[in-house]
């Protein structure tokens, strides 16, 4: 059974629970990162520590965070549940109150959960050499795309979307452009350039992204951030996602068309290997 | 202390907690209804139940949700809270599982919860007399409106961003027309004809409404239902919204500018009375 940590304590997962008047239950007034690890080490901590304090910025959630004390929970749930390869989940939520759409008091304390999920075989993902299928479905979401909220009801239904019609990821489509996946940044390459959506509101901030860009400009490789069409991604000689848990990922068909020719292609095999090279080397 | 009801048990407040993996503290992956409490009884019990069944189909939420059980569980809250006026919410949730976008098997038990809000002078709210201060925000929000789902962050700020402007409460506007209050439906009177929006998926089909539309016709009062814009609200004889727990509200200031007169109208005041007095006799 994992060891599960709520609010200061470590507890066993079937006694790891919050009140039903948690703010997250509630109103999904809570923001969440997951963080992978690879040989028991995280990948991209400060990344993702980052991007949570900004979550709670722009949501005006002003409970204060120590990220060192975060890490070392981190850490704790890394030793506690023998955790080698897999992720770590933290979610914060505005705390518990009486329900009411006004927030609390300020002083109300956070929640704050995270859990470990193992995943051997992460990074040798069979899915890397065979690539993933992606059908696209309308990007029905709110308008603030770019906090990483709990409001995560419309990709769970994308995927599940996905699912039904046997593929593995949804990529989600407004105004003739692809915004991002389900629960990842989207990319194509077209003649050697590799192109994904600007960061604005109507995506998120991706810390592999980030990181998955850097690397690739360091290498030389051209680099377009703008929006793309769907049709430019039928298009494509190549296409993509990247996530914290997926790394950097091959789309080899959306909706049910060939992406080149069909195989993962070579930059999109090239920014993995890179990419995972340099995580585990700058791994916690 | 509070009883509150979760999965089958009555529980002291303090001990009403949920699972860390509940869909609805990981994914807002959960509806709810509130209903109002007067005089001890429920009103519209009917009207909620129904919705409720809806938004669970929505959403492919299997679970079988028996409406006399539900009814049941409400009574008993009244009784064991001695809950003479106030408000009763009940959240189900597509249950606890290991987090994944893809929903859970379909046989996961659903997570039920209940919980009363005491609030005396409900129906005698002085605010009937004054009228509420409106702001307006553009709709931000996803787009099935028309599921009552969880995903209330948004909600939630525009309730904020209206406090911090000294107002009540905001009415969301898309395409300079306006949808939808942040937890109510919105209203305009203009030469006798009541005016709000259409039901689609951009707004939450109210049962108040419901209820008060029909009422509104048995009165002979005329009612076009269709979009109206935020111009027309500001050049409106009268405005109000309606809602589970606030009934028929009157709104006198919109964005800082007066509505009619400046006091609540003729036909909000009389929609009011005649809802509460139809809704009380109904009353189970």
């Amino acid at each position: 059974m994992r060891t599960v940590y709520v609010n200061g304590e470590y507890l066993p997962e079937d006694q790891a629970k919050v009140s039903v008047f948690d703010r997250g239950f509630l109103f999904a007034d809570g923001v969440y990162e997951v963080t992978s690890v690879l040989d028991g080490k995280l990948i991209d901590f400060a990344g993702h520590a980052k991007r949570l304090q900004r979550s709670m910025d722009e949501l005006d959630m002003k409970a204060a965070i120590d990220m060192d004390d975060l890490l070392g929970i981190h850490r704790e749930l890394v030793v506690r549940n023998d955790l080698s390869e897999g992720l770590i989940y933290l979610q914060v939520t505005r705390g518990a109150a009486d329900r009411d759409f006004l927030y609390p008091a300020e002083d109300t304390p956070p929640t704050i959960v995270l859990f470990t999920q193992a995943k051997p075989g992460l990074a040798a993902n069979p899915m890397a050499k065979t690539g993933m299928k992606i059908v696209t479905v309308p990007d029905r979401r709110w308008g603030r795309r770019d906090i990483k909220t709990v409001q995560l009801l419309y990709p769970s239904m994308g995927k599940m979307a996905a699912k039904a019609q046997g593929a593995d990821d949804a990529w989600m489509v407004e105004d003739g452009a692809v915004t991002e996946g389900t629960s990842n940044n989207a990319y194509i390459v077209k003649d050697g350039v590799i192109v994904t959506r600007h960061l604005g509101e109507e995506i998120l901030h991706g810390i592999t992204r980030k990181a998955v860009l850097a690397l690739a400009r360091e290498a030389q490789m051209k680099v377009e951030e703008r929006a793309f069409t769907l049709e430019e991604a039928l298009q494509a000689d190549e296409a993509f996602i990247t996530s914290a848990s997926s790394f950097v990922m091959p789309v080899v068909s959306i909706d049910g068309e060939t992406v080149g020719t069909g195989k993962p292609g070579k930059i999109v095999g090239r920014l993995r290997e890179i990419y995972l090279e340099e995580m585990r080397k700058a791994a916690v």
